[in-house]
């Protein structure tokens, strides 16, 4: 019998906390953590992300303010806009929603990005504080995972993790932070990507599998062993007529065949989406509160 | 049948390439690189590792200061000290040899070397620009590991590596400059430390294991398959009554019975030890280069 881990709940739980504490600083000091929020281009999903968290920042109490800039938008103008942003004193988190136009250098952006406002948790400073385990922005959809972990006390020390993925945002991260000295962590953690031979085999041995790869139910109920941990990051969109938009979110998982064989499992959506809305809000609350850097 | 892969050798090499691009930009411009190394108390092995960079340095054409503070230099003292070699344009790189006594905050000190002239690799920065795939120094350890499985062109696509050991020197960068998009890279590499289970399993299944634990000869016959590849990057020095100094350097493998089972394999001492050296070497030659940071 499996646990569907309800991120919906978890992130309503955890946001209505920080809007408790952000409603009770602001009786006492009328002050509001506020993100920024930069958009360039009108890609239909980043806006649907970008909705997303300006909605939980409200919701929050927070101060969201959103910049939408044309896809046009030259690099040194955007690159203007995040030096303004890291002087302003009523802003406390950064977010330059990804991707960037082509003609834009993403790496030279997140670098300009003051560390201390990088809720995102992508600049090289925080990258590499969280890699030798100084205090760290945490990159949201690993956060989010971490925060899942340990709602249900899901045990990780000495588990193999099998993470499918290696990028900057996800996979990367979550493969380093479940090999440290912590909970959740001491795992025995294996990374897996588009050049590694044998997957099924390889999360056959797994514990916990964390699907990050973006391919519509790429793991099959064959490629999990019983009373696997399974959590689906995947965010795959699928043409569905029967749907209103005529298309449908599902994962990187087949839920319906794999579910029955795990102890956990993630739904999508619903699992881990929310928890990482809610973990930038986390973020948020601690590049106000000062309690990364001091 | 295994070929032992020959670090003092194509440590040597590189050294060597080193020292004669060194002395021309000599002849050119009567600028050498400088490395500062600092060491702090009398440890007698960090006693033998600085002595060792030192002499590399020189044998390179480099200019090389010690900076030898007792062990009950302050962390201010210390702090100032690397405060002015940031600002000393004859010093390209700086060292600190680690460990640092108990009373002074190594990551404090770490976070105050310039980016710049962080030969070492250990800073923040430095750490994160390697993670998120920008130019960075990479730790001298796994950098010698990468030049020695580059000059072998032993194939690393698609392969089972098991790191040991999970420390931010050696274990966990050699483990994500292995999952990247790159050669040598792109394997599949799985991380082990002293919480995993089942060790002897997982290193059977690899096709590289990279032996960076501490511990006298903890990989045997039995842990290894047929034709693997072992790099040992082990320092124990054990009793030896034969040996002048009463003691012998040994690695974490069990040479004598694994490397007949392997197809390459590293001897301890003349494996990864020479190939770090020559490693610092390659990082100050670019700290003076500016290679990394352009």
């Amino acid at each position: 019998m499996s646990i569907v881990l309800d991120g919906t709940k978890i992130a309503g739980e955890i946001r209505g906390s920080v809007r408790d504490e952000a409603k009770l600083l602001k009786q006492k000091t009328g002050i509001v953590p506020g993100l920024a929020v930069v958009l360039v281009g009108d890609d239909p999903a980043s806006e649907i992300y970008v909705g997303r968290k300006a909605k939980a920042c409200e919701e929050a109490g927070f101060a969201s303010r959103q910049y939408r800039l044309a896809a046009a938008t030259g690099e040194g103008e955007l690159l203007n806009l995040i030096d303004v942003l890291n002087k302003d004193s009523l802003i406390h988190g950064i977010l330059v929603q990804l991707p960037l136009p082509v003609h834009i250098s993403t790496k030279k952006v997140i670098a300009a990005i003051d560390p201390l406002k990088d809720v995102d948790g992508f600049h090289p400073t925080n990258v590499g504080r969280m890699v030798i385990g100084l205090p760290a922005y945490v990159p949201a959809t690993p956060l989010g995972i971490l925060r899942l972990i340990e709602h249900y006390q899901i045990p990780t020390e000495g588990k193999n993790v099998v993470v499918l993925g290696r990028s900057n945002i996800v996979g990367t991260p979550i493969s380093v932070l479940l090999s440290r000295k912590a909970y959740p962590g001491n795992a025995t953690v294996t990374l897996c990507h588009s050049k590694s031979a044998g997957l099924a085999e390889i999360t056959l041995r797994a514990d916990i599998i964390i699907a990050a790869l973006g391919a519509t139910h790429f793991i099959k109920a064959d490629m999990v062993k019983d009373g696997a941990v399974v959590i689906d990051v995947g965010m795959n969109q699928i043409p569905d007529s029967s749907a209103k938009k005529g298309t449908r979110l599902v994962g990187d998982v087949d839920f319906v065949h794999v579910s029955p064989k795990c102890s956990f499992i993630t739904p999508v959506p619903g699992g881990v989406g929310p928890m990482t809305v809610c973990a930038l809000m986390i973020n948020t609350w601690e590049a106000y509160n000062r309690s990364i850097y001091g």
